[in-house]
């Protein structure tokens, strides 16, 4: 049975993927697992009660595993329990890809996207740079999301919101040819590719954990300081305006100072950055929390101020 | 020659629109007149010096005038001197709208999208309702600027911004199906409308002041009552959701109760609106400042925060 | 027993109003009845546990009931559970509005105060207006609360809270003639009119939901809008500066874009409004708050920065 | 000639009162005194020019003058230039205080209600420290302006602002019988005392400068030393609660820690009056500009957000 | 067994000191107390299951008890059940002192140092003030913390962050011969010194609430107010620079309006005091986070924005 | 004649840096020089009236001149007005590091503390790291200021606030050995260096500009380039922590994201460095400023909240 279709009091039997798993004590000092499992339609929370010794050496984050359970409604939130649980095995068929949601379009076609707009860029040493850097986390681009739980949080996540604002650049220099498109392209792959640095987790699509070094430098300073190595690489004078213009870009995708971006962008295609930015991951959030819940009213939506959003039908 | 052109210490002659004339005094006493004309590249400041008691009778803003003159520097900003003043005749064959900077897109094929975009939306109570409220502007569709200097503050800007808006819109909703296209394109044609009771001088395309309603109530509370007014015309419910839905869009597409908006987004499309409105605004307002410049850093741009953007030129 | 004279550990009886009750599950999979119940002292949460599936379908909000029970402290708050239980008949004689704290003044008195602050209206046109949107909401003024629970939260709460802004209206207009009395109370009388679109379960005096509705438009919007409606009934322009003055005050009440504003205050009677409110709200807030309490130190008063008060008895 | 009266390029005739005198140097290194003259009805800019040594020693801000001179426009505001000077003579008969807008009581009478109040503040204590507090300024009560340029910025003005205060605290008293009066009334009497050690020229209804005393301390944190004083010469412990609830109410009396006031009101009354202290000097600011304005929108209100009224005459 | 090395599962044996004690019910109505417990390395929730009446009067917060219990891991937090209780008699011989942190350096020649200090005061007014204040609250200053939980919150710790303070700006004004000696260590000895009326516990070197008198208001004023009562034992002027200044830095110590300082610093040694308070106890609090804690990433440190702290050993 | 000493109606003969000259036109079109002149003691704003072609080609930004004039007041601003002016000449002697403030300690001396701090590093890969970076700009570390008006805005401002905080650093590690010295001084070394990147006339000892480069990126995103870049170049692991330490050292050093730290402190060392540079900048701009004036209250003073600063003499 799939996460989404599971209500208070029905039964399920399924293979889920283990998020999390610590094992805790109930006030009368037994062992359980406290669990969350997900599939591709969503999450829940588990118990497994009166485990054994065994049992709390079999189960870990990141494990598929088959479940036959029950599901309650405990403080207004739907909770599942465990009557039979066993770790998936080679004859079940079943991959982790297979449980958590992915992109609507598959990462190879991602990459291939992301790979042809690479060799779109004209302007040769700007080409070197993005080359250098997204070379650097190809593999991680086909698994890796954009978030933890904000936005563009599945597999594959990252390479398709690049790609969706790759749609949008395109269709916006369009509109104002006096953007420099190759810039502004350039800008979109580079601006969030160190994510890769900051979650872990990532290779199955999801975000366990922030990293040390993640937390201690951001996304933002990293992707900057790849620059900076891509440009000594091939003797591109640091000082070389293309190597600023695409730190810039990078420096300034957060749009404000609060939002964690050092400097205000002070080129148009960094103002277009930021803003493409937060159109498409504002709008991708409201859908994917719309899609996952079959409430009228979606309250929590953390990307968005207010956080709630309805579902009218217009007849 | 064109106000875009002129330098320190060069003489011109030229047709341009006053702006502002102001009788003012010397520390001497004597009157002169302290003026802005402008004509489609740009404005300056002008001073009359010497004026007799007719001529205070006969310069007033919105008139267009013959002038022979000098520039100069003063507390570095380039200021005009009339040598020789006179009325435009009609023989001069110089109108107002020569002057006044104008929309890339000739008005009335802006209003012919619009008209077309309205005919297009398939919801009738919908469609109904901004027929109504779009056919009671359609005159000053025609001439309106969407702002007094932020963005588009140019002939015909109003319309241009909605169909700049419409045409991003249209580019939205292909990459999210999920959203009503009808909603978004009623909300863009409807968000800005009332501006025409906010702005004195739109039909010169131009804001020379804002209104007493406009200050009092704001252009997106009278939208939101001409909504009301509508479904009242066609025996819709006010209650109806389609009303509900359209005045959210309106009320809400400043995006931030600090900016004006007494709700925060609720439903997918306002939130598009807002986006678009203000990735669409932004972007007008830097590529009109950096147009109308010959600097490499322009400063004091209204519409962003810090103000300030480069142009580079990656050869 | 009256709620407020609940204490840990007593054992109580009499008749309640449920305000929630939701079906949940102990980790061990028995239902229970989550419950609020309330009365005119106050109100406390309810468990019954073991419920059958009758119960389920017996208790809902809304409805009265009689109720043995027990008081425990838990997470140091009180909480009660039930040791017997049943719905109120009609022999019982008790009715909702016997357990909602109600208005000190008699409903009925309120709006035969309001009617008669009508008629006083001098200018012919407001009167109208005013006339025309309370009579439209009259039935419910019997019964709305002002709000949920941070102001006036009781039954006919709403128009109490418009009484006691009459009287300091009345007396503010006296020190400073140069207010427009009849603006100002006609402000008064229509400024939180159209809570009543945004409350559900006003007509028992408690607000049980916000409906969608209101939180997508907003009271102030929704009420700007009937006095456009009521200026197109009787003919007048709505471009009128009465209709112009009694929108503003309404869409101004809140005194900043912040709290839900669009428009700040910019009329003398506009500024007297918000203030006047802001008074009245914060001062009822703190005395019922305190009343309920039999604390020295009252904290959590959601109307007051800091949310502490304390009782000081000066003898 | 009266302040309010001089318009763009007439003459007048009359006393004045200078306000600020300071010698400056024109371009061309002629000396000349720049100086402010005021009225009851408003003020207005003096220019004087080609002064002799004599006139630089003679014209001093507090002194009466008698001017003949001529009004002109200069960027958009009135400036006055002097024809002809003197001091004011005993014979002339114009006094300070003829010349300084004063409170609409006489400051006598307003002393006469202070007084009256604090006989009938029925708390033995408190009555002690309140006289004690207030008769150390008696003398200054009957001069000092209540701010700067603000609110209550006239002769009298602080006496007159506390006397509306207690009229309007009488009423809410009256609305709220929950509310100790005598400690309400006992912090309008205090709460602005101690301005006089803010305020330089308040003897002459005036304010030219701020103390540096009053700069390092603030009136709020000196009048709480008082009321510790007279705790101290009255045998009062300091810790006793009605000196600490005195002490909070000043203390409190902003509203904000970002107005200034250390801690958060937590005493009903506290809440009180620092209400009805901003409705009063909000009301009162907004009442002096219009009446001093023949402008139908007057602008730059410092003591309201967004400084702007206009005046409707809803006929 | 020290708080700091209980684990999940262990079982431990000790002297405690009980921070908190309530009594609770289960949801089965069963009597418990919910506790917490510490020692001078940490502190720890304790459930204390089906306990007697008898149980009930005889644990309370503030006295010392001898356990043997054991330890597992709830909601991801570590927490104690009792196995055997009874409270510490005079043959154990174990004080609350025991128990409780203790500054690094013994109160009694913290003491010293401050009384050193005072002598060493150059300025006699200020000295003498200076010695009134503290030798108001010199028993206090044995065993009083500095805060509840942000900063120094041991046995102590107001002295003891006193005098690193002192060791501070001594060596400040070694590298800043302007700054007034006297002036800055004085501010330093009389800024914190009202705590002791702020706090309850604190002869335990706890703070198991806040005062009343300490909620309405701030040690901030009370210092400023003992500060004006010593000017007057000892015939000083309240108007002497010296008092005015004295009273400036402790009212400003806390650099912000929004931090509860009625005025921002406006002497060189008040803005020394607030940047030298600010390092001191921001560098504290992450020192006490991080050395009591085994986690290489500490996180919820309340004296610092974002709360995060990393232990990094670069071998 | 020192600038410190210019007064009202004084005349003055010396030798000056010219720190800006534009040429401007009077009202009536005549050329003029308006400057700003510096010497160690301040700057005065200086007209050079009726100037020849010659004059226009002669006198620049950075030229050292001799100078006869006179002062007036104007504005309530001093002002200067030349008599005679000339170049200097070789013979004069006059550099403009003879005009220019200079840090209180000569720069090579400044320098040779820093390189000895260096060699103290006892961690082999950081000393690389910062002796790599530092090595970069040694020449600029003899001359270039730390700001441009804010603090440490003089010849060798920059190497002075190095040392400084290295000394307050030393301290403060001896007072809490937890610290790791090695990483707190290396922070210290680098935080600020690349402001030679950000500063135009930093040669001089003055900031006459920001770059563009500085603008677009700040001197926290290229500080951390560089030390990316030492790493490369000495094989150290980017990801190793002590260049993820000494990159999180410099990205957080203005200690909030709204003074553009794109991350927050999260290693004690970042948070002692952010404290120790905001204390030494705010005492540094308050004692220049103080230093800078024969004023007893200095106003303006940018670098701190409020801006004001009284001297006060305690006698």
């Amino acid at each position: 049975m799939l996460i989404k279709d599971m209500a208070d009091r029905c039964e399920f039997l399924g293979f889920y993927l283990i998020k999390n798993a610590t094992v805790k004590q109930t006030a009368d000092n037994k062992n359980y697992l406290d669990m969350v499992i997900s599939d591709t339609t969503g999450e829940i929370p588990l118990k497994f009660w009166d485990i054994s010794d065994m049992d709390k050496e079999t189960y870990f984050a990141g494990l598929v595993v088959k479940i036959k359970g029950t599901v309650s409604l405990y403080r207004e939130k739907l909770q599942a329990k465990v009557s039979k649980i066993r770790l998936a095995t080679d004859e079940d068929g079943v991959q982790v890809s297979d449980l958590v949601k992915t992109a609507p379009v598959p990462p190879v076609d991602l990459l291939a996207i992301i790979d042809n707009t690479i060799a779109s860029i004209g302007h040769a040493k700007m080409k070197q740079i993005v080359e250098f850097c997204v070379s650097r986390v190809k593999e991680q681009l086909l698994s890796y999301p954009a978030g933890k739980s904000v936005h563009h949080a599945y597999y594959g996540g990252l390479a398709y919101h690049m790609v969706r604002m790759l749609e949008l650049a395109d269709f916006v220099c369009k509109q104002r040819p006096f953007l420099n498109q190759d810039l502004l392209k350039s800008g979109i792959l580079l601006h969030d590719l160190c994510k890769v640095e900051e979650f872990e987790g990532g290779e199955q699509g999801i975000v366990t954990e922030y990293t040390m070094r993640g937390n201690l430098l951001g996304h933002i300073s990293i992707i900057s300081n790849w620059i900076h190595e891509a440009a000594l690489r091939f003797h591109i004078q640091p000082q070389d305006d293309v190597v600023t213009a695409l730190q810039h870009l990078v420096l300034t995708h957060h749009g404000k100072l609060e939002y964690g971006s050092p400097v205000l962008p002070q080129l148009p295609e960094a103002l277009a950055l930021s803003q493409i930015d937060m159109l498409d991951s504002r709008m991708q959030a409201v859908e994917d929390m719309i899609s996952a819940s079959n409430e009228t009213c979606v309250t929590s939506i953390r990307a968005i101020d207010g956080g709630r959003m309805y579902k009218l039908n217009l007849e």
